[in-house]
């Protein structure tokens, strides 16, 4: 299914006095600031969508019914960002998975994508699940792996996965490793470590020049008693060892309780090495849940060091970090999940960037704590959801994208077109 | 010091213009809703401001320089809640802590109190400190204590604190314990709980007919093992094992990490159990921050459940439950950081006063978690601070109180006043 | 496969000289005790398994390479738990689940069971998982849904469950309910409590009259908001609603992070409503490790609560309580992984029973906090292993289970026996 | 006070016949391993014993009756860590803390230690508290502050605090901060970070070439948003940044829930960048209580990790880190609660030191799982406390320290020479 732009137009043309008159409040309320530029970096502002967050999500304990008109090939899956990147403006990538995700013709994929205006993302390596057919299981680790046959199937993997990116034009692997421990006893942490950062060492000489390598921590699970990258020191210790490419990745559900996220963001730009975002929301552990769904300040406390580091670094927003959410839909249809989840980190960033640097910098100069908290609250309590919508409409895309959505019956056309009981790859 | 109300006058005159335009534009976006109700409701608002909150607090490492002007006496401390009334117009009512504020006279109190507008709101006791020249110390616990004599001495004080507040026209008694134990073994956990039922029966035959008593829960602190009155669970098992006048009080900074009370809220008023709230906010366990500055979203789901269940009881807002704040001022000036709170604990029930309830149950019974996701979210993500400043506007407040309160260079006045070196007992 | 009386014999007596000194060592350190009616505790201690916990488990990331010769069938099942009783004589009940264990002749597996020596512990129900063939999905919950029809299959469901467990001599149906949300406004918390009470008293309507009904409580997984039995408070409240057969069933992993399980063991034990234990440990959450291999010392705190509490309400330890074992095994032998959590059961139980009762009390009735750990701590850091290991002589069984297993290579005869890639029904 | 060696002679003589019996059952059971090696290890392992752990401590709640006969003095801090060190022959050593105890003679308290047997363990700086007749206080920050003269303050301190060092024979400062934030936007972190690496190097350049500086980290408290040094990721930042004098130090409570410190442990150990240790336990936070009362298996996988990794780097168990309790005592005697801290601790030392490492190491290369487990509970739950006792039999110290100290009414005599109302300096 495509959406046409005179769907689009009609759409917003409904909805256009209204946005206007809140445009023009938000005009008057910020008249001090310049909301163009604003609104130019969240036109420029693309959050890729990885290829497993299209189909409906499950738990340990199994999936229940599924949405209906999932996407069944990697096709399919493009077609999905399509259309929440023609509803969005700000889906302007995918993020794929291998094996879950093996292009059998690159060059194909590569203009089905740009027809969307889709580029391909970091690609994502997976050795934390065994594949049919493969010689060895990751049952005891894949680049941690006492068995050098083993670390040396998990590396030939990644690498290959690298050889997939560069036909797709993507310019970055992820490399997020279930590795671990579930007992005491079960694995000597400092041989782990040296493992995991010798088979990463081979991975990372198998990079080309302009790549990037994210190493992604993760506090627990699958492992329950240790992970081997298992938080933002250790990442940093292996990004710091492996060279310039490598960077340090921060998924925002990987973390123990109470961490405070927006503080590593902050460390990491200081040191050069903030690769890029998983973005979701969680109230327990990595529960994969919809951005912006639980804990929103955060996210915008986050954005905020994000755009605070950034600027101090002189990088460019859009370009410099890589993007992604990372969530798992279990009980709203993915689509809309995924749109959900776009908008809040939109609106955080535009909030983030509304912030008075200048006064915020006096206070805490000043020591005048309330003050601070007066400047950050005052644009986190500020409605700038209609600068999000001018982004969107100056991107030719949809002013209020779930609506139309659901007024385009897209879920019900997806499962007209491929069926109900559609299962895509994932977790 | 006293504000003015020409100085109030003059401070709104200045910001009129804009805030009329910020009322026109909530006026238009929310024409579907009765605004004249909601902004009732939020005039009638009160929130009651402990005693001990006036002063800088400190934390078991100290306390750092204070702030300057703080109350010596009760009366002081009856002027400084009146100033807060004067700036925001919904702090109402102060909540008197003995032995730390022993009332003198008590008809004098009252007169005084009610100059200011201000009512007397619940009663504190406190069993969790050693009173100089006392007979027993609470080193091992007060009403749970294995020593009869300890109870007795405990329960007596609990008393005297009922006829304090008798005599200046309060109707509830808070009974919040520290009871409990470090170390395994210390207690035998069924005896502490039946100890504390019996003392607690005591103390409640002394209540007033037309008051009520709240039992307050707290997960650790300063127990570092048990607390004997540890969850909402064995709140409610007292207070249901006490009789009608007993009620659960939530503070929300006494739980476990991630629990989910808004869930308990929703819970405890099925019951015709809670009682009343302890507003503050906490990223890792009683830090007693300002309300709102850490998890702003979880405020507006704690009010969003208490809007729904005390309106499914047909209970009244204001009246049928009990307000305050609990916090403790380290780095900032107590009077603002109060400010603060107020600010926030409105916004929250104003952004619950619009929800729109018919569209969240037929989303709910539809199972329609994205729409009842962008339900809640819509009134959220909307600036209401206009309708808030409009009930001020209404009790003739302020617009901005804590920009008058700067501009009226209140600290410097208290501190002209009552010296730089003055002390407010509490924490 | 069997393991044979002779087996076990030779096994012990190549032991026994060693067994005998320490044994001998103990009576000597412990002559103040009578250390036979201990033992007798421990031969009477019973530990039920659950089916599921037979085979190789998964996390929601799937299931890595299992162990091979995992049982097919109920039978098989059975055989299993057979086996573990032979080795440990510890292991006297199995517990079903249904669907995964729909028996087709309950009279021949009555039998069958009753040859090892095995009683048929409490029943599970499952509506956590959407059923093959099922008109209706769980997805948004069961006894808590919205829609009365899915309530009423859930209902109907739980009551079959007690017919297929009247038929095997059961006497308990555990309930565990995955109801709960994922999102912020997904559920009325109220609605869905009280449609859940509800839906529980209608099952407790089809419970026979000597049968006990036990509510599980859970934090949190498989959502991730709330859930609907969510903590001993909730399960209290639903349990004293429904009547006298309803209980509260504690499974250790289900708590949010640093909970006192121990106190809450108490509290329930005092209120007459604690029905059962899952045993497990955990690190981060339901993480359903070995038990006893993470916090040992917790366990037997938990003991220590369990064996006050029992012996004041004057029950009896073996009989008046449900224990079993809940967990899952990714990374050992099934087998193995649930001989050691049994051993590291009854160690904790065998230390609970040692604790010099008199000494606690009056080191509690003297606030002497020193005292009572060294009271607690010398039982926990004696080596009590000699005694369990006796209690299985006097049973039978093998002085060391785990060594016997591995010396007997029972597992490789179970792959021989039933193939490698058997994978049992569970999760 | 002084404890006579035959008052020790006298006490170890009625225990000897059941302690022999002890030995020669652990001779037997570990006749496989050379326990005179284990003995001697036990013998040369010193913790020391910080100044202000003499006195009752207390929580922001304020403090609770005293113990009475705290040391009023430096001398009597020393005359007490004596009392201990005679008691256990294991704490000979003690933690200054500036300004709580400024030498006014550094000669003569060299001698008075030297005839207790003790040597001047790390030197301890305070900028988390403001100091009387300072010209600056630290309540927002110190090494971090924006004010440079209050980070030059704070600099001065520390230097300060080397040179009583250096008087007294100490060879570390132990840096631990308070610095962080309370709310967001309170502190730019970035900034936060580089005044503090600015600040640390001033006091690494005033440090002797042979003295090592302790980074210490905590997750949080007194600052409940952030901390400036806030885990070991940090720590190592600032350590790696700093040069090869600078080390982490752990102190076990200051970590975020759940944590696995053990992991945290080898890796700084694999770093060549773990300093030292700072034993206490904790259910909840910085709780502060004795060493092993909450969680003594992890207590033991800490000093698994010790042993293995100081073994592998060819490091010296007693000599080449630094030991310290650092606890509260709330509720207990201190000189009651340290001796059970240093007997949890040894305990769990003489356990690690006893894992079989070859077979663990062959279990670990099997991904023998449950092996692993069996070898590590194996030592834990054997009861090697005779081994300790024989290392303070061959210290000529007591066998059973806290019986001796409570035959010997310490406590009583302490009252009777300094009085009831004493209060150490200290929190």
């Amino acid at each position: 299914m495509n959406i046409e732009q005179n769907q689009i137009e009609k759409h917003n043309d409904a909805l256009l006095t209204s946005h206007q008159r809140k445009i023009s409040f938000l005009k008057e309320e910020w008249s001090h600031i310049d909301l163009e530029n604003v609104i130019q970096k969240l036109v420029d502002f693309q959050i890729a969508i990885p290829s497993w967050a299209l189909g409906t999500g499950g738990t340990r304990f199994g999936r229940f019914a599924i949405t209906g008109g999932e996407p069944r090939t990697i096709e399919e899956k493009i077609e999905d960002v399509g259309l929440l990147h023609a509803l969005n403006g700000a889906s302007g990538a995918i993020s794929l998975h291998i094996p879950w995700d093996i292009p059998q013709n690159a060059g194909a994929l590569k203009s089905l994508a740009a027809g969307y205006g889709l580029k391909f993302d970091a690609m994502n390596s997976n050795t934390f699940q065994d594949q049919a057919g493969a010689a060895h299981s990751y049952k005891f680790g894949s680049l941690q792996n006492v068995n050098k046959a083993i670390r040396k199937q998990a590396i030939e993997h990644n690498i290959e996965v690298i050889k997939h990116g560069i036909a797709l034009g993507s310019d970055a692997l992820t490399v997020w490793l279930a590795d671990g421990s579930c007992f005491p006893g079960q694995l000597n942490f400092r041989k782990a470590f040296e493992n995991t950062l010798e088979s990463l060492h081979e991975i990372y000489a198998a990079l080309p020049e302009d790549w990037k390598m994210f190493v992604e921590y993760k506090a627990f699970e699958p492992n329950f008693y240790s992970t081997t990258v298992g938080d933002w020191g250790q990442s940093l210790l292996y990004a710091s060892k492996l060279g310039k490419k490598a960077y340090t990745l921060v998924d925002l559900g990987h973390h123990l309780p109470n961490a405070n996220i927006e503080q590593i963001v902050s460390l990491l730009l200081m040191e050069g090495k903030l690769g890029g975002f998983h973005f979701n929301d969680s109230k327990y552990g990595d529960d994969d849940l919809t951005a912006g769904s639980i804990k929103p300040y955060q996210l915008f406390l986050i954005f905020n060091e994000l755009v605070e580091g950034v600027d101090a670094k002189g990088m460019n927003h859009a370009k410099d970090l890589g993007w992604m959410i990372d969530a798992s839909h279990n009980v709203k249809d993915p689509l809309e999940d995924l749109l959900q989840s776009v908008e809040a980190i939109m609106i955080a960033y535009a909030q983030a960037l509304l912030v008075d640097r200048k006064a915020l910098n006096a206070a805490q100069d000043n020591n005048d704590v309330a003050k601070a908290q007066e400047i950050l609250q005052n644009t986190f309590r500020s409605d700038l959801r209609a600068l999000v919508a001018e982004a969107r409409l100056r991107a030719n895309a949809a002013l209020s994208p779930i609506n139309l959505y659901r007024e385009l019956s897209v879920r019900q056309n997806l499962v007209k077109d491929r069926g109900l009981g559609t299962v895509a790859t994932g977790l």
